[in-house]
């Protein structure tokens, strides 16, 4: 059975990517990174999903240094979470270079095992602009993964796949949803309070996603949401 | 004063980009990864190394769980290290996706501190084959760390500095020998024993780039060896 890294957050996006990678006929391999960000809540969240997809193994790595070198309100809480709405800048919730250690992370793991795929959920359209989810991104990394191992040396080649890098939060979440993916235990808000905000740039596109479906998001927020 | 975040792992080629890199005006900024090697001797190596040099600060970072993902010699005490000489197969010592993870590390670590330049001690003639220390690798990971990163948003790229990539050990050992890098300070050997074997890759490869300098080699071997 072939198989897939799938880089789970715990949030919307890696969840419906695992639904998309089992659907392909996958067997799924999850890996989370604990980084110090403020919603570690949703590594429990990853935990349940893994449990949910019933995966044989599911990695949680600690990257707790990530916090120490800062950079990032996600990872140092003397900073605040913009809840004032996207703008045209990157925000500071970006993280350095997360997805390039990510999925350099990743890369080590799905050699090891002989994957080969490597899923990501990022997506460029309803994002936060940071510059590690846009396709020119993925696709310097995806040719820089293969020249850095062994596999890509002996024509093994980890393809990183990222389904939702061209779809709307909404076309994501009607997506996940016929696929069955269990929206309910994911967790999304950067704040990483028991409820969600409602304010944060990541509440703001999920809550965004499902209205434009005409769907109730199954968790729950700190405020009365009009679902339309 | 540009700053150069160093990737120090205590070696013989990493202890002379140090001398590169400071006798280019940089300040210097050693992170080193302790990985579960065997040989983490090698950090004790890179935390003297740092000392010497009077670094301002020296990022040590914990990655064992590389170790535990396993895959390579160097990780796995239940695989032996080589010591029959190099051959035309990657070895056992390789560990999977090593310069990808250290990279995207540094990567994040530079754009915290607004570092422009990033060392690292590749070399692609008298090395073991590995694929993440050729020119081609290297070629485009320097592209795709820019694309990654905020700073490579706003021009502010980082450059990965490789000044060894086409030296030989010889020539490389010449030049850290000028710059006066403390080769006494430093540990190669794969085993990470008090002495070194004289017989695994690293060694031989260590001992031969003395030996055409016509130098006797400051530290220990277990056997004696014929400085010419």
């Amino acid at each position: 059975m072939k198989k897939a890294v799938v880089i789970l957050s715990g949030g919307l996006d890696s969840a419906t990517c695992m639904g998309i990678a089992k659907d392909e006929g996958y067997e799924l391999y999850p890996i989370t990174f604990h980084y110090g960000q403020r919603h570690s809540r949703e590594v429990e969240s990853a935990i349940k999903m893994s449990e949910y997809y019933d995966t044989r193994s599911h990695k949680v790595i600690n990257l707790d240094w990530l916090r120490q070198i800062g950079g990032s309100s996600l990872t140092d809480i003397s900073l605040d979470v913009p809840t004032s709405g996207l703008t045209d800048e990157i925000p500071n919730t970006y993280v350095p270079a997360r997805n390039l250690i990510f999925i350099a992370l990743a890369t080590a793991y799905a050699e090891v095992i002989s994957a080969s795929a490597l899923f990501l959920g990022v997506n460029s359209l309803d994002y936060s602009g940071y510059p590690d989810c846009r396709p020119e991104f993925i696709q310097s990394m995806s040719k820089t993964i293969n020249l850095a191992t062994k596999n890509g040396v002996t024509g093994m080649n980890i393809k990183i796949e990222t389904p939702l890098i061209n779809m709307t939060k909404a076309e994501i979440i009607k997506k996940g949803l016929e696929l069955g993916v269990p929206y309910h235990l994911t967790t999304s808000c950067y704040q990483g309070k028991e409820l969600a905000c409602a304010r944060c740039d990541s509440c703001r596109l999920r809550i965004k996603g499902f209205q434009e479906n005409k769907i109730i998001d199954p968790i729950d927020y700190e405020k009365s949401i009009v679902w339309n």
